[in-house]
């Protein structure tokens, strides 16, 4: 086979989705060294690359297994991570199918928050003469899913434990409000070990005492040995990190793996250059930085993409001496790099300015 | 060939996209009985949908050609338009071999507002041999891109016609900000008309004036003719409408023919229920209505989807004495279809409750 020479960064059609490798490599160390220092499983959520190709890197960096919501993410991920956990309800008789059609040797475990879900799951790994484990949502504060009070997760948990086909494993969150820009939705850290607690405690007396606590997301990453009980932690954006992450201080702009390569089109308003990444390349997701807009420059974060359509990106040069001309390109870092890399068929993978391999977001879609 | 039953919707894997085929039938009769009263001329904007299925029925019912934002859209409806115009500047190598790469057949029509563009357009043109025909891009207040006074627009003008490898044929402007919520920012119907003369009266002492005046959107759609000049206008949303369109008061709620089936997967909250279609399947794209929210159940518009995350849609029960139980299915009309469509892999089209095709949203992508 002839080897190809890495094709450059000039010749991709824009906009185009980039993933850095050395920074990848960097935000995986870095996860990697604290969850070891902590004790903490690091189970990382593949919705943020959907890529089986970075699923595989965060394994041989010392993920046990790959965190997946949707039955084409477990597909995908079941391709090259022996453990999955789907942390979202199965309900449906076409998403049990899809997920009882797992390879045998995939080690499922399902989190739900319903006698519905688990009454169905039951029934189809019995009929497809599997066993998966359950994990039992609680509401942490987050007011999304999950058992109310320890008695609701006590009553979830027992019946979990005596059904067949599934095994009862322990309990699962999202803590995600820890650090969100409206913190009094949420609980303190110190509410949410002393909630946690009582989860747990409620259930131990009842002889359910969880082997798993899986809590963990990338903006409360960094504290979460402190909250006490954990055994796993599911950080998703942190491998690629964002605009968002960044504004919330649990990454540095300069770990940011992720960006769209963008070309400016048009500089006939003033003050304003348009590029041709818009919200179907970079997301209409709200900034969670005091400055507004839907992205920022890599190489210049004072500047902002300032409004967006669906394949125009309005970036505000009002406050620059920087001018750029029409052809000229951009790499801009979208607010939620999640929502931006489901816009994208694939990743352009680069070492430097050259393009070393192409994956395919493949876990797109449901 | 033996004839396959037409599946039921609730085989379906939830979230799944909808199109309901009377609907669009009678939105494409309502734009084709409107365009020929007045005398203009319907070239929708494919962006919305991006199928050729729902190009083909959009030509068959009298559309002129069809009208693209990206090198995929104009690839994808050339296969059944022999007339595409691309309203947007064609700038970059990439895109502009792509474009020169269509079907000879093809007559390609491209928007641009910048010497730059129509210089590497020109030599591309030539390059390949085929002629392209050029329409200068107008601001007319929406400040994004076009040219910004007259003098602009007939030097660019002027330019085009004197460009080899293309021909200069009109003018195009995008009206959007007529309607939009925030007036302020555009202009009103009055001075659109006004300021279009002004351009229009400017090239035609040159010798330059327009055969094509091109504008059109669906919030202003049904006050095209109210604008002195208009050739053709280009709107796109109408085929499908949305929440949006129907809060601007250009649509009614029951031409609404997409949206979203999705399935209930946890009822923890109180006042709440969560459905499996979350930001990842309908956009987080901002309501203009004023209730706010992200989408609204098709058969209960007062019911909202108050709140997304990536696979969770917070659905507002808190008004209704209506309690769904995990498992149950409803229909979700999103905020902003376009966003939304561009989320999905293929639409399946609905007569009554049977699925009788699916298209493939083939035009994802750039």
């Amino acid at each position: 086979m002839r080897r190809m020479a890495a094709p450059l960064l000039d010749a991709l059609v824009t906009p185009a989705a980039l993933v850095d490798l050395d920074r990848v490599e960097a935000n995986l160390r870095r996860v990697a060294a604290y969850t070891r220092e902590h004790g903490l499983r690091w189970r990382p959520h593949t919705k943020t690359h959907k890529t089986a190709e970075l699923t595989a890197l965060q394994l041989a960096a010392g993920a046990v297994g790959a965190t997946v919501a949707t039955p084409r993410e477990a597909e995908v991920m079941a391709t090259v991570a022996d453990d999955v956990l789907l942390a979202y309800p199965p309900v449906g008789a076409g998403r049990l199918a899809r997920l009882m059609a797992l390879p045998t040797a995939t080690r499922l475990t399902v989190a739900l928050d319903s006698r519905e879900a688990l009454d169905g799951l039951g029934r189809a790994a019995r009929d497809a003469g599997r066993s998966v484990g359950v994990l039992v949502e609680l509401d942490m504060g987050m007011r999304r899913v999950g058992a109310q009070s320890p008695e609701e997760a006590v009553a979830l948990a027992r019946a979990a434990a005596t059904t067949g086909g599934v095994t009862y494993r322990g309990v699962i969150f999202y803590p995600g409000h820890l650090r969100s820009p409206v913190p009094e939705q949420g609980a303190s850290l110190v509410e949410q070990t002393a909630r946690l607690r009582a989860f747990v405690d409620a259930l131990a007396a009842e002889g359910l005492r969880p082997d798993v606590v899986s809590g963990g997301s990338t903006p409360t990453l960094w504290r979460s040995h402190e909250v006490g009980g954990l055994t796993e932690i599911r950080p998703g954006i942190n491998v690629l990190n964002d605009r968002n992450t960044a504004a919330l201080g649990a990454c540095d702009w300069s770990e940011c793996a992720f960006s769209v390569l963008a070309t400016v089109v048009s500089t006939a308003v003033p003050g304003q250059v348009v590029i041709d990444a818009g919200s179907k390349a970079l997301a209409k997701e709200e900034g969670l930085a005091m400055a507004g807009g839907y992205g920022a420059l890599l190489d210049r974060p004072d500047v902002l993409v300032r409004g967006l359509s669906e394949e125009h990106g309005l970036v505000d040069v009002s406050a620059t001496t920087w001018r750029p001309r029409v052809g000229e390109r951009v790499r801009v870092v979208p607010n939620h790099v999640c929502a931006a890399v489901n816009l994208h068929e694939r990743l352009h993978v680069l070492r430097g300015e050259a393009v070393t391999a192409t994956w395919a977001v493949a876990a797109r879609g449901w």
